[in-house]
């Protein structure tokens, strides 16, 4: 089994985990957004390298640490309860110090949430839960790329209508649309690598940004803490620069962007009058209607949008709320917890649905074909133009193709037969040494593909560069 | 114990539910936010009553309705499993009618999602499930405009400054203040009640909106089934037509929008610095800080905050959704369901939390006039120039009490006292005729409040009257 | 010419206009959008319109409000002159009164400004604005119902595939369609007028909301400045309440989003593949290429979307500007005045777009009918089924019609002759007496319409009683 | 004149242009956001380069890419007319052409418009106009850094409290606060250098990406266009791949935040009841008023914020129409334009009302401090119970102090004098070796500031070290 089928089977086991409910599968599916199991996890992870640091920097006594590490454990504490008692403070993080506390022996206390605000620590923890989330969603657009990479090599030289405001224009082939598609997919990987790299960081500035209570030693235990999680040390505490949320925000979205657009071609491109893809689907049956057998519902597509549609609203609210007062905002940072939650979630679901997507993708190469056969040649109009115009000159080629151009239309011919059928415009092409072969290498789709097959090899290899390099 | 107290303290004892999480308390207080579970009684709730209609209108047997309506229950159906199957077609009412098949006699199955397709069921489920949001939102947003009207009535007298672009102006009562916020909550109370009223609606359609599985009886099964739910019968199916699914938003972040207002106002107006009023809590010990004894955390006004803000991007990405194609969305579907759960718990959060903050509100009057008098007066410039204009002239006054309210701002004096202490000046002063008495009375906030008194007396009367309405 | 289309000529008769600019043509056509020209008169009439009031209060001589209105015409006011003065306040109203003071006898100022903040002028300026836009929107919005109905009429039986996730399902007719493009624009009007009538009202509080300068007469002249303007008088001046604005906005986010759904579906029946429908266009050559001669753009369609798309967006901000803090907010209720005029702009550029494009919309019956009959009686399957059910048992005739449909699919012959060709089900289906002419009639769209006459007549009905209602 | 002086200056002056209207000093300030006629310049630019690029390649005579850059200047065209000629194709580019044509000598017309698209057009000059934007946007904000990072020199050791939730916490310095603006600005800085670098590229891909009509010639005359505009050269035509204007959208928003944050803080800071910094303003008068002459309006701050809060919708809007149909979208892209347009607008008159807000901010030391003291030492409680921990023991320190700070808050004493008031407590401190100097010390502000010295020399460092980079 491929990698990104091992991984895409990896999720559907994933999937049986019993705190998907009713609507998990569609707009939650993969592990990019943080139950509240995580969130908890990614609180207690904090706590502990915290611990970890403190004792390092000598503020704790040897083993305060390990110790503080060894309770910190998702299941030995009670969410709910935590969260019932985060109404005192507005958050759960003074109830979860105190349950730690309770847990830890008595000489460890001193290195636990040393130095720290609640801030700190659900902004820290935020920040991996972001950076497992990247993993995630990268992982399944790097599988999602190969199959869409795939889908260009096959389809290089496969000849299809190039579609302008949903109008047939001129031919391109399914390889330049999947590179196109391909491009997209890893300019949002590469977004989201540097997010990942240079954005996120570690939060810790105690009470108000000054570490006041570690007096000198706070950018001593900051660095280490940094260092326990393998996070970025920032220069300064962000408490209220939230510059780091948007862009992470931004990233996110920016792939979402990406697959939704990959996803609105697609149940374009398998309507059936168009019928030119069509999904393969993630299970047996996925997109059947028994009701109406005649029907192959492109689900997979229609997911990833019902995903996709949700981040330019949940971007909305994280950048408005990064107007963020003095060292600690009244509600602004609280509405960035669940929305961040949100958008890692449905980011997570769209990359997870796209690996099954693209990698099950049908290509009827034949109804392709038909569909730019279906307007006569038509599509080949500037073509023949161009072909006519050195031996009749540029305006009285432009004008005998348009006038043929517009009997094809009424009459249902082809472009060719309009222009042959006419015997005036017959004898000037004959007269001006332009053969029925060369009309029919004219309006031949195949051979008006410009810079395509450049383009195609130009895009898989920058793709091959950017694999590589990962 | 008055409704309201009780209603809150009925909030309070089910937030003890244990599937609130780390932050349901925070951001999903009170029952106006949909569970999988809810959804799925809704779900039930709908095939149910379209059982019932389908036996009403003869087209199943006698006690089909019943007996479909009987197994209608969420604890017999398992939500993670219709969820997993969920993604064979898009969404779980095709398993979920599968399952409600295997539960009820075979006699009765023709009974079963009689005429209909999947988004019939969810789409009146969804209306369901606002309708019962919206009778959790307005129940609290009533107690807390009782709440506020007593704080008006309270305070119909009690000075302040009134503040533009956050600074001082002229004089206002909290009274005022309280009957704005008051306005604010009975506008958003009546937009809820209107959509609650006339555009919440069932939705039966079958397949692509024509009900043709039921010849030409799907009129009288939809009118059937609308009665059987309490909802309004559509002119028509309006199952691309989401203009009731704006409205529904709009109404929702409507209320947002008051209440997040008022929590602003309180948090700005609980500044350390200002001081003017303070948060009750709505539990012992909500608000204050161990490490830090001084501070008094505005935390419900807070924790309001952290819902509302996050209104204008769901609302956002409804209105968005509502460009949906031919007879059922490929995707912009899909992105209402979760989006419209999370507007109406934010929106429900928010209005459960607004009833302590307003029930709780301590006002400090003392403080409120101390800040008004620590400027001296010079809120009161505007009168002064008024009250000696009549002897001065127009120009002369205002240029007089120009002067004196810079030497005022400047030597850190009263206005009045800069008057006086300029010997010219009261020279002017006493030769006009106007006395100490005269220049005490000009500067005495409580003289220069306008329509206030009227203007809280109208709104106090615009309230009962609503009140006595409903 | 009917009212509609002159009307339409109307607005195009504008458009030379010029300072509609390079894209004003395309997402700002129609008056619904204030220029800078409309904000200052808006600003002007409010003005004159208070002076009036003053007068008839008594508090200004006779004359003055006859005066200030005389000369309060936005021609002889240089607006770029009061923008640069904008600065010193942030808003332009103190230069505009100070210019308006210049061009007034003297006697006449006491009336000018009276007991007014700059916010009064400017927000109730907006509502002069927002009502104009309105008029101007809903004028567009009811041609463009009238078109619609027409289409509905003329199509009632016109049949064509419903197509739900762009796939082909069962048979709709156009009619039905038009219908429910007809209810969405009725709705859309219906909402604004709702918020034409009791959401726009006049602002009038003075510095603070209490209109202190006035003394006592406030709400006495108040009451004569609505009365002057036509607008409603507020129970409460609603400096910081911005419910009114949120709902403004919300109408016409709800207009444009009943306008892009229908040009959604303009764009998709127009694909060249589909071409059920074409735009007449609104001008000679509107949609040609020259490049292309095959091409119709549905460039009216595209225009529409151009403007609807940035809808959601604009009520996002109007919404969250509404957390406005004491008695004027600093920066959100700046943030405002250009939102609601681009929202005012696109929504009244959308509506005029609307006209041509539905009154002008080629409608192609026998493609639809084609398009319908290329799926080969598949769309039927359920119909078949049903009338196979009482001679087979429901699920005998199912899984036979289910056989031959996937019989059907791969061979590429219609449903018919799959049941009929393979000799095991021509002998069942002659043993229960079913013929070719039963089946004939079982695959005959027009004979599975279920409700679409009944919901067409409906609609019809329902739209000529709110034509009649207005 | 220092440099960010004489910039403020410039734009000052430039904003005599007449086209601001009555709100583009305020929303539209600095020339970052594109007028028509900057429109019309960089679709020119674009023609006039596709030009020049055509003629290197040897696709036009020798002059002709001199000659249509000879003619294209905005003045010579008439945009309104361009404008109205526009809704034939839905874009003004056909017009554009046409016009231009019939200003170039007849040999030169081969290289106009050559192998080019609308969309090529458009796209590209988006790009230029970006770039432009960016560089007026850096320019201004690299200039609000300067003055910020003086403000963080001046005042690092100015001692302020710190507030969490809007209440005091513990003490910090204006000069972190200032570094924390300072980092926001660089970080949001840095972004758009990332985007102007690395993600603006040339558009050029023709009817359907493919440079069809160019034959083999495309990626030859991509190169040559992109470097005869100094834009980067993509991989593959980008057409219906709007990474790039997410990304480039993304990016203003982020200076938005920053931005809105400071100047947030700004409002909060000059509250009356506060009073720690005012605006110096920009002009003579700002913030200022006649009827209120205590008042000191914080002018500046309450327009940036009036822009800011425009980006999050504005960016949701461009976010969202990222779901491109085939080779080229209908109405997505159209949606953009105008929207891409106000963003720059907004966001360079944010950042240019920033170089004054900064550069004129006067910040009171002596009212931070005496803030600070008004809490009577209580924002040192914590550092009063470290001190008193060695010699009493951590819980007994802690419950001293607790009860202490409970008496101060009680009777408005300090906490001091609550612990030397108390006969008990004041023993155990002599007891324990305690003196009023050791007191005095925990609760000298200056004493507890942690890491604040070392967070100001990093980030000042950092900053250099930027600035010095670019």
């Amino acid at each position: 089994m491929s990698a990104p089928a091992a991984r895409s089977r990896a999720h559907h086991g994933r999937v049986n985990a019993p705190d998907h409910g009713l609507f998990g599968e569609l707009f939650g599916r993969g592990p990019a957004g943080p139950s509240d199991q995580d969130w908890l996890q990614a609180l207690l992870d904090t706590e502990a390298a915290l611990a970890r640091a403190a004792e390092r920097a000598g503020l704790a006594p040897a083993g305060a640490g390990a110790a503080v590490t060894a309770v910190a454990r998702a299941d030995r504490f009670d969410a709910a309860e935590l969260g019932r008692r985060a109404v005192l403070i507005g958050n759960p993080v003074s109830a979860l110090v105190r349950a730690l506390n309770d847990l830890v022996p008595a000489d460890a206390r001193e290195a636990v949430h040393r130095g720290a605000t609640s801030q700190d620590i659900i902004d820290t923890a935020a920040m991996l839960l972001a950076r497992r989330g990247i993993d995630a969603i990268d992982a399944d657009l790097r599988a999602a790329a190969e199959h869409t990479a795939e889908l260009a090599r096959a389809h290089a030289r496969t000849v299809m209508a190039g579609r302008t405001l949903l109008q047939q224009a001129v031919p391109v082939t399914f390889g330049l649309v999947a590179v196109g598609w391909l491009t997209a997919i890893d300019d949002a990987r590469r977004e989201l690598d540097r997010v990942r790299a240079t954005r996120l960081a570690v939060q810790f500035g105690g009470a108000a940004g000054t570490l006041a209570s570690l007096g000198t030693r706070g950018p001593e235990v900051a660095a280490l803490l940094a260092e326990e999680l393998g996070l970025p040390e920032p220069v300064l505490p962000w408490h209220t620069d939230r510059l780091r949320i948007v862009q992470l925000a931004a990233a996110l979205a920016g792939a979402c962007a990406a697959l939704g657009m990959i996803a609105r071609n697609v149940t374009l491109l398998a309507q059936t009058e168009v019928a030119e893809v069509a999904e393969g689907g993630d299970a047996p049956g996925q997109g059947g209607s028994s009701a109406m057998p005649h029907k192959r519902n492109p689900v997979v597509a229609v997911l990833i949008l019902g995903c996709t549609r949700r981040a330019p609203g949940l971007l909305a609210t994280l950048t408005a709320a990064a107007e963020q007062e003095h060292q600690r905002a009244a509600g602004a940072w609280h509405a960035e917890w669940e929305t961040l939650s949100e958008l890692l979630r449905v980011t997570g679901s769209a990359a997870s649905w796209s690996v099954p997507l693209l990698a099950g993708l049908r290509v009827d190469a034949a109804r392709m074909r038909a569909n730019l056969d279906a307007a006569g040649g038509l599509l080949l109009a500037e073509h023949v133009t161009a072909v006519l115009a050195p031996a009749l000159g540029r305006l009285a080629a432009h004008d005998l193709v348009a006038a043929a151009a517009a009997r094809a239309a009424a009459r249902g011919v082809s472009l060719s037969e309009a222009l042959l059928a006419d015997a005036a415009t017959a004898a000037r092409l004959r007269g001006a040494g332009v053969g029925e072969a060369d009309l029919a290498a004219a309006v031949d789709p195949a051979g008006y593909l410009g810079a395509t097959a450049e383009f195609v090899r130009r895009a898989l290899a920058e793709h091959d560069r950017i694999a590589d390099g990962t």
